[in-house]
């Protein structure tokens, strides 16, 4: 977690920078004593840094004298060309599944060990989850992140069994000879189901995307109530979803023209 | 414009900060040199704090020797929570919108003398825009960054007006004057309506998002081909989706517990 307090970096750029690994999605605002603790950097540094990093736009003071993260760092996120491409590619993918499903849908991204939310559209009439936008969740215990684990080679499943198996829900696959046989299955099926392990009463299920080389670069999935997700029917779904973006990127249609 | 070289900044953190300014959404990767020669630094210098941007993770390497932004920016750039609220909260409306319309409903906030797209959901079967998430336009030539106008006080309509009314197609409202009606009649309307004056063949329309103090905080928008987009019907359901996501936001639900 980036809320560790941490030896401070050395150099200028590396400390500004550690100013703004402070920030946690459930903590988007920060004091200046809270800044200089996590960063390590000693209070008058701090408040020099965060003045320029208010001054660049990547932070705001809030009205009580704290910091939040702002518009320039939500602009440079959605230039980051291997999010932004894989997107605006999956989007009318995405919402067709929606339509179909009623379900909440994803869009993700293998990130290190994690599976990373680059977009999601929620289903009408279906539960909330809490998944998030640029939110990211242990690989080992969701659909999407199952389909990274299941085709993404040894070393990553070898490094995410090493980093230890966290338990989320009763039902979370913690001991490594099961989750194996599970990823065994995952590649037999063609998608990753993940029945209540990171969320109770939450089930998904994830079909892989491929590159222009037939890597695995995202995973689209559907999550809703175990009660009444219809998995063949989901799987299905995705899996022809995912197919279909899979041979859109192959085809790598030049990019068209945009003024933003 | 961020592309153009400028007197490089003073500080070492504002020096590497100043090199992500130089990627624009047309040129997500860059040569040191043209980094360089953008950011207003020397070459060793800059190849210097890339590498601590590399290992922040805010840029990656390209196969050729270049850099892009890379994961870490998308990431913080989610968790901005002035936008990040603001989507979730919108996203049911959006979502309904384009159920409705079948063309591309966005959702924009003012960001100074522009609209900053938030969100975009495309229309199944409608056109193909150029706008895009992250993305900005002129306010003036566009139906929400007209709400934004209209409602957002003389201060910006002035500062709009001085900094002179671009022209972008032939039918772009460029003489102060002429705006300023536009606007009344904006105002009188209760939505804000760009006929061909973005983007040859395309209109759309757009109603006020009020934040908790009645405030204009954002804008909803139906985005069309001119010959097929019904302005009486898309203007009705674009309002009655605005004001619905305006009541919302006064009731200020308390934030839902969020795992990532």
């Amino acid at each position: 977690m980036s809320g560790e307090s941490a030896p401070a970096p050395k150099s200028v750029l590396a400390r500004g920078l550690s100013l703004l690994d402070a920030f946690t999605p459930g903590e988007p605002e920060l004091s200046l004593g809270e800044l200089a603790a996590r960063s390590g950097l000693p209070k008058p540094t701090a408040h020099r840094l965060l003045g320029e990093l208010v001054d660049w736009g990547a932070l705001e003071r809030t009205g009580h004298g704290g910091y939040r993260l702002a518009a320039k760092l939500f602009r440079l996120g959605q230039m980051v060309p291997r999010y932004r491409m894989l997107r605006e590619a999956a989007m009318p993918y995405l919402e067709g599944l929606q339509r179909a499903s009623r379900e909440n849908v994803h869009l993700a991204v293998p990130d290190d060990l994690c599976t990373l939310f680059v977009e999601k559209l929620s289903g009408g009439e279906s539960m909330v989850i809490r998944s998030r936008v640029g939110g990211r969740m242990p690989a080992h215990c969701t659909a999407t992140g199952k389909v990274f684990l299941a085709w993404g080679g040894h070393d990553r499943l070898r490094r995410a069994v090493d980093a230890g198996l966290a338990r989320l829900t009763p039902r979370t696959i913690v001991l490594p000879g099961l989750l194996h046989r599970d990823l065994e299955r995952t590649r037999e099926r063609g998608v990753g189901i993940n029945l209540e392990e990171a969320e109770p009463g939450v089930t998904a299920v994830a079909a892989p995307v491929l590159g222009a080389h037939g890597e695995v670069v995202a995973a689209l999935s559907i999550t809703g109530h175990t009660r009444r997700l219809d998995l063949d029917r989901c799987g299905t779904a995705v899996q022809a979803a995912a197919g279909a973006l899979s041979a859109a990127l192959r085809r790598d249609t030049p990019p068209r023209p945009r003024a933003g």
